[in-house]
């Protein structure tokens, strides 16, 4: 058997999530199937993060053992022409036997999409949550910049989650609004974005979308700017604003040292 | 009955175009059924384009008469409670008694997205025409420019339509590649878009998009730069390029007097 590392891309609006259940559409279900009509045997496939229903990745990794003679690249060809038109492999690459895509990663990105307009937006309705209220952007970010560097997050996990510890690292937490469409798009208004970034050596449970919820009562000045930083001190999750949907957030990235 | 202009927004994917048909889901019966809820009586309900199945609007606009005591930004919060997801009335206007969203539009914007990527995206598979081979983007907008002005666009519109005259002055058509997200996202290349943006006075079946197809070849290299102005110049649509798909199409805008 060889051991690979996969990129993928998924939209996760109609599937189940990563994690494969029997009888459901997920993308480790999908993924497996595809792996069973291309290769003489397979492993079962190791997600990096086992997002949630809903929730979209960019650049998911993904580690698997195989038993093929195929190429890396065509392996990555032939997965494509097996799954479905909401997910891609981005990318296939032989690995260091025993890589393992949750093991082994030493970080992630992702980012979280808010459509901030009176009205829905018809086109985004499966890719942003939206929020009315006009949200104070600068606050948010400003506010934000306490949860940058190594802290205790358990005042932002959700419960569910088997992590013994709860000590992560943000390297990095941007929010800024995308009002702005490129040049060449008819200013129509129509591209009212908010968006998060945030990097961190691993998050726990629901992490992300905990803080987005968070930070969100700071942009609706519901909540003081200091507040979040008064969260992350109490490690309390029910001091914690509401968790954010799962359709705003994509994972974009997994880092590894190799 | 008062005389009203609507503005509407619409992901076109799930819709079989703008036109009822019979036992079909379509957005004019959609947004019927929906003033049907809300107002006393109605009429039919006008767009300035009938798009087919798969393209979306930001901007469609729409001309009816109803009879409701409502008044307009009321009716426009009535008739987004009374609709599905997928489309939004942005705006609700009185206008004056007779105006038709056809015979009193003076010009129309559309958007056209291609993923121009070696791989689909597949948060993109509905809303942008993917093309694996790069596009000589120059090349394709220096082309364009031979059909910007007053021009008989016959050799760009499809059959089946009951248009008089094929003339058309167009305003403004631009092609650029959108490939640099904004500066917050992580430059994961998942961006790889080329968007037209054409403005004209009127458009024939199909020109948009056969437009779109005409300058791919070019974009492509498989034609030269004069070829698009050779097919307006021809008249004869069986020299122009493919019609390119629904999905990458956008109604942006239409354009009144008052």
């Amino acid at each position: 058997m060889r051991c690979f590392r996969l990129t993928i891309a998924y939209d996760g609006t109609d599937f189940l999530g990563w994690q494969w259940q029997p009888g459901q559409r997920t993308v480790q279900g999908a993924l497996e199937a595809a792996l069973a009509r291309v290769a003489q045997s397979a492993s079962r496939a190791v997600a990096s993060s086992r997002t949630d229903a809903g929730v979209h990745a960019l650049g998911q990794a993904v580690s698997l053992l195989a038993e093929t003679r195929l190429d890396a690249s065509t392996l990555g060809r032939a997965l494509n022409a097996n799954l479905p038109r909401d997910m891609v492999v981005r990318k296939v690459e032989e690995a260091p036997s025993g890589f393992h895509a949750i093991e082994h990663a030493r970080g992630k990105r992702y980012r979280y999409v808010i459509h901030n307009a009176p009205l829905p937006d018809p086109l985004a309705r499966r890719y942003a949550w939206q929020i009315a209220q006009p949200l104070d952007v600068a606050s948010m970010h400003a506010a934000a910049q306490a949860l940058v560097g190594p802290h205790d997050f358990r005042g932002y996990q959700s419960a569910g989650s088997r992590r013994v510890s709860t000590l992560r690292t943000v390297r990095e937490l941007r929010i800024v609004r995308c009002d702005m469409p490129p040049e060449s798009f008819d200013g129509a208004g129509e591209a009212r974005r908010v968006v998060l970034e945030v990097e961190a050596d691993g998050f726990l449970y629901n992490m992300v979308r905990n803080i987005v919820g968070t930070l969100v009562e700071v942009g609706r000045g519901k909540r003081p700017v200091q507040w979040p930083a008064e969260v992350l001190a109490a490690g309390d999750r029910r001091l914690a604003g509401m968790t954010a949907p799962p359709h705003g957030l994509y994972l974009l990235r997994v880092f590894f040292d190799f």
